[in-house]
């Protein structure tokens, strides 16, 4: 087991209406005024706008507001967050929506504080020293990002999809409601279910070390995720399921998992940036697409552990065959497996390579992931 | 699925060597002069004193000592603690050492910003509101004081072995270093891993719900600890089973197998801590006593729960499979199972029970555990 920190000071706030009393609990912090991040009007149209808007009324904070957050959330969107920001002299952020929406929110919060431009983060050129507070509240279970101090933001420019990583962006209060999650239609849960599975196995079978702890935890993720997936596909109320599904998928990428691992990386998001930067499908059905295609050409460099995810997560013997599971159970929900199911020509191939590999390069795994690799991982797409 | 606050601002520090830069740590968060706290002098034996004291002073920062803190750890030698922190103005505490010494840390901490005496907030007569920044060291791992805003105190003058929570008192830094419990004997490491065991099911059998996620993180700690515990009785220089034990041991109480399930309660704790307030012994030797004793009480209140624990950790079927496979861990461990082992008298559990009853009473569990209740259940023992 390799050394590490574990280091996690968001508080997370789950259960029913939690989110009635978010501007009580950004209150008792000393904001008092602060900027709302949030999509394409969803919330508006479901009535939550409405409610947080009273509930920061009356605990007296004031508010600008920044809407149109996209999915593949884009990096001129930040800046409009950012210039808001320093010109109401905002306190903190507040992202009411999914990842996208927080990462946003997150970007906005380190950018604020900063005099040159946010995305000197994203490629490394800065590291951020200071960041405003942020608060979350989530209609999507997916990126974690409620937990953590990730921010995947695509500049608009150069179609790079970038990230950053840094504990002073983690949310200060997440609130986690599984009942405003009930309406993400089926392909939405499908790709979610898809990228919190990819969140834990991509250390899983990358790492240096694998403590049987640490694996047993990946593994009870994934059969929380795809029970409770099964059952929402049929039943989409299901408080239960939504609730299990959504704790589940916080506990994937909040450092939990990947603790004395040492080592690990993510090939398969490095891959599905690429795609989705190009071609702007939902990040899920690019990691669906990714995940089959990437296993099978990595499957002999960890033989032991795609045994165990095998006979662990589907009672079967060998690597293929746990692959094969997987696979079919990513056609059973829906959601794409193949370059084709997502429209996207055999002949990019090499461009979607190219564009990968500079991310490979960026997250240190430029040398095992040429653009003529990952170009072959993408062939079996 | 219960709403809850997941709240666990503790940094982890993971790792060999880690406690060599704790003074650098400490004082990066502006702390100058600190109470260090330890017990009974194996640190002095082992180096592991003089390394902490070398890593404060190259840091700048001055120390006052308490030693002499033991298992059940008394309140007379935290109020001793209390008045060195008073009279030399200290500004924080570092606990080196096991669960007693951190408990005991966490008490001194939170006593000494407070005007009263502090077996108030143990007796619910008072509330924390402030405490000093708390550290730690770890040198076994059993209680997850590590991670938690537990503290578990013996008032030497009452016989009255109470407990405080409260997340102003979770360490603000802790140091796990797996090298530092190789040296633990063998029966402190079985008394430790029923300890681990019992925190985990307490709330997976008593909680109102049992989302299937939980449940399953339970198991994986407590299969974790079985495979663990069976290898380092065997090789006690066993780093990653040290590792993969310590960390296991760490999340079995850190609020996060327990968030919710909802009303989960902590029966076999209060029963145990009135045996080894009256008889001081191991916590972990007189939970091994009452677990099995409770679980026959109990089992017929959850049959599907206890039906599940036999599966999933024992691959047995039924109830009375799974407590025996259990029992009999415990004896195999070499923990005592019964009150004769321990030298405990059957005719002093009326006393006990009545011990007991108090702190149910605290506990809110009053009602269900009366002192004859608790008595039956210890005539199983």
């Amino acid at each position: 087991m390799n050394a590490f920190t574990y280091y996690n000071p968001t508080r997370i706030e789950f259960g029913r209406d939690k989110e009635n009393n978010i501007g009580q609990m950004i209150a008792e912090q000393g904001v008092k005024k602060l900027l709302i991040v949030y999509g394409t009007g969803s919330i508006k149209k479901n009535g939550l706008y409405n409610r947080v808007i009273e509930s920061l009324k009356s605990a007296g904070i004031a508010y600008e507001e920044l809407d149109g957050v996209v999915s593949n959330p884009l990096l001129s969107r930040v800046q409009d967050g950012i210039d808001l920001v320093k010109s109401h002299n905002l306190q903190a952020v507040l992202g009411v929506g999914g990842g996208s929406v927080v990462d946003s929110a997150k970007a906005i919060a380190a950018g604020a504080l900063y005099s040159g431009n946010v995305w000197d983060f994203f490629i490394q050129k800065a590291s951020i020293t200071a960041a405003l507070p942020v608060y979350t509240i989530m209609t999507l279970a997916a990126t974690a990002s409620e937990m953590n101090g990730n921010s995947v933001v695509m500049n608009d420019t150069t179609h790079q999809k970038y990230s950053i990583a840094s504990v002073l962006v983690n949310p200060k209060i997440s609130i986690i409601n599984p009942e405003l999650m009930m309406s993400v239609p089926p392909e939405y849960l499908a790709y979610s279910a898809t990228d919190i599975i990819a969140h834990t196995i991509e250390v899983y079978f990358t790492a240096t070390d694998h403590p049987h702890f640490q694996s047993r935890l990946v593994e009870s993720i994934i059969k929380t995720v795809i029970e409770t997936t099964e059952i929402l596909l049929k039943d989409p109320l299901n408080y239960d399921a939504r609730a299990e599904f959504a704790w589940a998928s916080t506990q994937a990428l909040n450092g939990l998992t990947n603790s004395g691992t040492g080592g690990g990386n993510f090939p398969n998001h490095m891959i599905e940036h690429a795609l989705s930067a190009l071609f702007n499908i939902a990040h899920g059905a690019g990691l669906s697409i990714v995940i089959p295609a990437w296993m099978k050409w990595y499957k002999a460099k960890n033989t032991p552990q795609f045994e165990r995810f095998a006979k662990e997560v589907f009672a079967l013997d060998t690597a293929d065959e746990g692959i094969a599971a997987l696979e079919q159970w990513f056609r059973s929900i829906k959601t794409p497996t193949t370059l084709a199911e997502a429209d996207i020509p055999r002949e990019r191939i090499a461009e979607i390579a190219e564009n990968a590999h500079g991310l490979a390069v960026l997250w240190g795994m430029g040398e095992t992931y040429s653009a003529a690799t990952i170009a072959e991982i993408l062939q079996n797409g």
